[in-house]
């Protein structure tokens, strides 16, 4: 591997996606998306006593999901890397607690997924693993209950607001496959333009995936219709206008090619979602999938995934803090 | 690199520790290794209004301090990789949110220094990055408050509980040096013995430290004379002699060589921590002020440190849930 420009890793043998997979909750299931997920819940607690053990199993059955469609032994997996929004992580680290799996905890908020696809790839194309699981998950009961106001309240939400996605993806890199392939990595830096609002996601992450996506431009050399498809993970409807607008000022044109895991997974007019989809498994789950499914089929050969998060808690919020953003991207070809 | 038995990373050019730094609260001051942080507060404030702004200021006045130290200007740093206790990592995204440098938000609990210190490494040997920045950080008040109870209730705490550690460690790898170096990583599993008294957290992560242990002496054929020292992240007192105990009935005697971040922070006697010190910043702030000063002086020439954490918050706890722990191991030679 190589770096390129100001913050792009570039393989020299790119890793595959081997396998993905995906689980969600009812309200992702009566999505336009739903014929892509691997398995959809008829409700939000799966059979478990608390919501917080339901995101667990979420998690954990995607992972089983995903070794078992892959075809390789959990004991050959040698690293997996996996987040998600609840305090310390706690999803990811009981569910996959039996895994057997040496571990890497990452919290990047809502771009989780792709930070672990990042690190991933790099431990692959590096030779420190043949295999690598990644993975993350969030779910709307879960996180309303923790980031916004408890759900027997029954709050209004403004049209800002965005609906946290119940579910999970997962994903296996493999040193050598017939892809779709990893071939270039831009992490993102820390991107604070001052936003305030807890119900505008999209308005407080736009300019992290801007920076991001100006930055794999530059240090590539490619411009937006170098891919069939640039997707962001959750900036939703408002977001996405905001960063095809900033783009558009800084001389790029993204509007034909462009679209938004947020935007995608839910029908704004039917499903009342407002601003669109967010959580860490709206990008994981569209893109494990909808788009490996796309790619898989060749309906697209070369994408850019930028995965968004907004780094805040309720604390940081109480405290008049500002909302930091952060945007991670991985260029991903057939 | 390579991997080299179960999970296990055999460096061929092994990452430099170039330089660390660490700043640490009033309570470490008044400890046995006082003389060896770079910074120690007056205060648990250090002139900000909140215990969550004071610990952001802490990393990130560590972060510019290893950075001046180091005289590498920070944007040749290629990558970031941080954590911390907070819920949702604020106290990291926060700090170095001005940082500019490509950003890994990560958790492990307790362990996530030494997790920076793996995948940092992994970066730098793969050709990634020429440098990486490796940062964590904990404090006293904001954990108290976040896991436990309000301080103001002045609660009794068990003889098991341990004393969070206020403070940041941070470590710049380098792809060239004169050491020390970072030849191995092994990294852990997580595991569940469980343990539910979060007031024991030394007993719940004893069994992590163990395994990573172990393995790490399977996979290197090593036996515990090869170090100079073992030192754990922070077990403290209790954790510290289940470990020599478990160690022994594996066939293994660690007792002459081995000691504990968490116990060597505190003196036991006088300053009232019962088991000892724990929090990210333990096992930080103790590798960047005492440990590396050691190995710089060559009074320590081969240690293996091995980071703990306990994958658990309050609402687990709450939902009568265990808690899992998890090791991380680097082996560390000049």
């Amino acid at each position: 591997m190589q770096k390129i420009g100001a913050q792009t890793i570039k393989f020299d043998a790119p890793p595959t996606i081997l396998d993905t997979a995906c689980i969600v909750g009812p309200k992702e299931a009566d999505g336009p998306l739903c014929k892509y997920f691997d398995k959809c819940l008829e409700d939000e607690f799966w059979g478990e006593k608390t919501w917080e053990k339901a995101e667990s199993k979420i998690i954990k059955e995607t992972v089983n999901s995903v070794i078992a469609k892959s075809g390789i032994s959990s004991d050959k997996i040698d690293f997996c890397f996996a987040g998600d929004l609840l305090n310390q992580c706690i999803s990811s680290s009981f569910g996959l607690r039996e895994s057997n799996i040496p571990f890497f905890g990452i919290f990047g908020a809502c771009s989780t997924f792709v930070e672990a696809l990042c690190l991933g790839s790099i431990f692959v194309e590096g030779g420190a693993a043949n295999y690598t699981l990644c993975a993350a998950s969030s779910h709307f009961c879960s996180a309303e209950k923790q980031f916004r106001f408890p759900l027997e309240l029954g709050n209004q939400r403004p049209p800002s607001a965005q609906w946290t996605v119940t579910g999970a993806g997962a994903a296996i890199l493999s040193k050598s496959g017939t892809g779709p392939y990893i071939t270039h990595i831009t992490p993102g830096k820390i991107v604070d333009m001052g936003i305030k609002d807890a119900n505008n996601m999209g308005a407080a992450m736009a300019p992290a995936a801007l920076d991001t996506l100006l930055t794999h431009f530059k240090d590539t050399g490619r411009n937006p219709s170098y891919y069939d498809g640039i997707f962001t993970g959750d900036l939703g409807h408002i977001g996405k206008e905001i960063l095809i607008e900033m783009a558009q000022t800084e001389g790029y044109n993204i509007k034909s090619n462009y679209n938004d895991c947020g935007v995608l997974i839910f029908d704004k007019e039917k499903q009342d979602t407002h601003s669109g989809g967010s959580g860490c498994a709206c990008c994981a789950s569209v893109f494990s999938g909808f788009l490996f499914n796309q790619l898989k089929n060749k309906k697209l050969n070369k994408i850019l995934l930028i995965a968004t998060g907004a780094l805040t808690n309720s604390t940081t919020n109480q405290q008049g803090e500002t909302i930091p953003g952060i945007a991670h991207a991985v260029s991903i070809e057939m």
